[in-house]
C-alpha cells in the first residue's frame, strides 16, 4: 500500500453566517468572519489516495487523472465562487473548511474508486496557518 | 542605505468589475474574476522600507513599529473586507491588485516618514503566482 | 471525526548539554549544538485537534480559541526566551525537540479537553529539515 | 512513541517508459513524461523514524546520523544522475516515485534498525504539487 | 509605473558539459553537473512586466495573457524536455541557469512589447537555493 | 549582466541590549528581544553577485565556489553561535539584522571580485516575516 497526494488550488469568497442567530450572535462568535459582504481565501487542496502500484505503470493511480477529477469535481466548482451562494452542494451547510472538506469528500470518493485505489484523506487549508483533515469516517 | 521589509497578511473578497460596461463585456475581459458574488484571496503585503540604521539602536526602523504601521492603515482597513464594497478609498478603482498597492503607497508613505526613513516598495501578493511590485512614481 | 490544525511560532535560544557528562563528550556527541553560549532557532509549532463538527458552527473547535491557548501556554511561555534557562517546566531536561514536544503536550492536552475535541499531535519544526511529532503516548 | 523526521534532497533526471510496450502506447499512458531524452526534478525527500527519546540525550536519534544515513544509502546514489540508467538497485522497475519510495525504504529501514528505532515512513515529493508516503507494507 | 509578476514552472534534463574540453575538464570544472546520463530540475519561472495600469481594468497587463505567452513560449519549449537535445534554440550554448535566462528573455520580450508594456525582468530558480535573474542588458 | 544568488542558512542566538542604557531603557526600546539570557533565529542569507556568463562555462560565478565562500566566511563564523559573544566582528555593534548584513557585505565583497565579478547584494531574513537587504553603499 502507497500513499499518493496531488495538490491543486482554488479562490473563493465566503462567510460565517448562521441564519438561526441574530446578527449580534454572529458577530459574537464568528468575529471578522460573519463579515456581511463576505471575505475569501486562496484554498489549498491535498488529495491523497491509497493502492498498490501497477507494476506496468509503476503508478497507484495516473497523477494526470487525478489532477482531472480534482479539477473537475472541485477547482471547477469552487474557484472564483461564492461558497455560500453559487455551489449547490454547500447550501444549508455553515460554509466552515470542515464541512467544505467533508463534502469534498463524498464527491471525490467515489469517483477515485473506479481507479483500484481508494481515497485516503482530504487536507484543506484555509490559510497557511489554519488547515483540516478528513479521513471519510 | 538599508533596506528593511515586514510581511504582513489579510483576507479579503473583490471580483473586477467595470460598471460602464455590460455583463458580457465584464465577463469577456475579466473571465472568472467577474463573477457576481464575489471571490477572494489570502493576499500577503511586503512593505520595504529604506534608511541609516541608528547606531544606538542598530534599527533603520523598529519593526514593531513597521509592523504596528501596516495593521492599522492597510490589515484593519483590508482583512475580512469586501474591497469594492467595505473599503472607502478605493471607491471608483477597478480592485486589481496594481490598485490596491497604489492605495496602499499613499497611505503608507507619509507615516513611514515620520520615521526618519522613506518607503521603498509594496509589493502585494494576490496569489503565489501573482504579484505586483509598486516604488511610487 | 475531522482534524483541525493551528501552526504558530516562536523564537528561542537553547543549547544540548548533558550537565552529567564532562564538556568533552558533550561536545563529541552534540557537536556544535552543545555551544556554550548558546545558538538558537524559529521554532514552528503545528497543534492538530480533533472532533466532531459542531452543526451550528461548523466548527471542530473556534480557531480563535485554539490560537489563544497555543499563545497562552507555549508562546507566551517559549517566545525570545532561552529553553534552558527561562522555562520552568523544561528544567532538568534536556532541551531536545523531542522533549519540548513532549512538554508541550502535557501543557496542551488537558486545555483542549475543555472544548469537546481532542488534542491530535503536536508537530514542531525546529528547522525547515528538522521535525518531530508527538502523539501522546 | 515520538517521530522524527529529516529533509533532504537530490536533483535526478529520469523518464517512464515500458520497454514491453510500442512508442505510441509509452506516450498515450505516460504523456510528456514518455520524452525519449529525459526529464528531470528536484526531489525533496522526508524521512521518519519513530521511537522512545534516550533520556541522556533527549533524541529518538541523532539528526547528525540520519542525515549521514540518508546521504550515504539516498542522495549519493540519485543525486545528479539518470535514474534509469544511473542507480542499479532501479534496474527493472518502472522509475515512477511510488517505485523510488519503496525502494528507499527498503534500503533505509535496516540501517535504521541499527539506531534502536524504526523507519516509519519515507515521503518523497517529485515536484511541490506531486508526492508519495510510504510506511513498508 | 507599476511591475507585474506572473510564476510558471517547467520540469527538465540537462547537464553542463563543454564539448571543446576532455571529459576529465569537465569532470573537473562542473563536477557532479557533467554527468554523462544528464539530471534534471523542477525549474520555477518569475516574469516581471512593467507599465501603467489601464484604467478601465485596472491592469498592467492581462495575467491571463501573461501566462499564455509564458506556457507557449517558455513552458511548452523546455517542460518535459532535455534542454541540451530537444531545444533549437539552446543549440550551441551551454545549459547553464544563466543561459537559459537570458535566451528566455530574447523570446519574451518581443511578445510583450505587443500589450503596451516592457518585460523587466526574468528571475528563473534551478533550485530553491540557486537562482539568476536578468534583466535584459 | 546577470545576477546569480544563492541561498545559505545558520542558526544562531543574539539580543539585543545597547550597554550605554539602563536595563528599562533596554526593555522598552527593544522589548521581548532584550530578554537577558538570549532568544535565536534560523536566519537564512542569499547572496547576489554579478557579472557576464563566461562563454565557456555558462558561469557568471560557479555556485560551488560561492557556496564555499558563503560557508567559509558567514556560515562557520556564525552557525550555532551567540552572535554577541562568539564573533569577533560583532563586537562593538549592536546585533541587529541590519548591522550583520553590512558586516557580512564587507567580509564578502573582496572575496566575491576575485572571481571576475561584483558583488551586489545581501539579503539577511531573521524569521519569514522581518529582513533586510544592503547593496553595499
Amino acid at each position: 500500500m502507497i500513499y499518493l497526494t496531488r495538490k491543486e488550488h482554488f479562490n473563493a469568497a465566503h462567510k460565517l453566517y448562521n441564519p438561526n442567530w441574530s446578527k449580534e450572535k454572529n458577530e459574537e462568535v464568528f468575529g471578522k468572519c460573519a463579515n456581511a459582504n463576505w471575505h475569501g481565501h486562496n484554498f489549498n487542496i491535498y488529495v491523497t489516495v491509497k493502492g498498490t502500484p501497477n507494476p506496468e505503470t509503476g503508478f497507484v493511480m495516473d497523477l494526470k487523472e487525478l489532477s482531472r477529477l480534482i479539477k473537475k469535481h472541485v477547482v471547477e466548482e469552487l474557484d472564483h465562487k461564492n461558497i455560500n451562494l453559487d455551489v449547490p452542494w454547500m447550501k444549508g451547510l455553515m460554509a466552515s473548511t470542515e464541512n467544505i472538506a467533508i463534502e469534498i469528500w463524498k464527491r471525490l470518493a467515489p469517483e477515485i474508486e473506479k481507479y483500484n485505489c481508494k481515497l485516503h484523506s482530504i487536507k484543506l487549508y484555509e490559510t497557511e496557518n489554519n488547515f483540516v483533515e478528513y479521513f471519510g469516517d
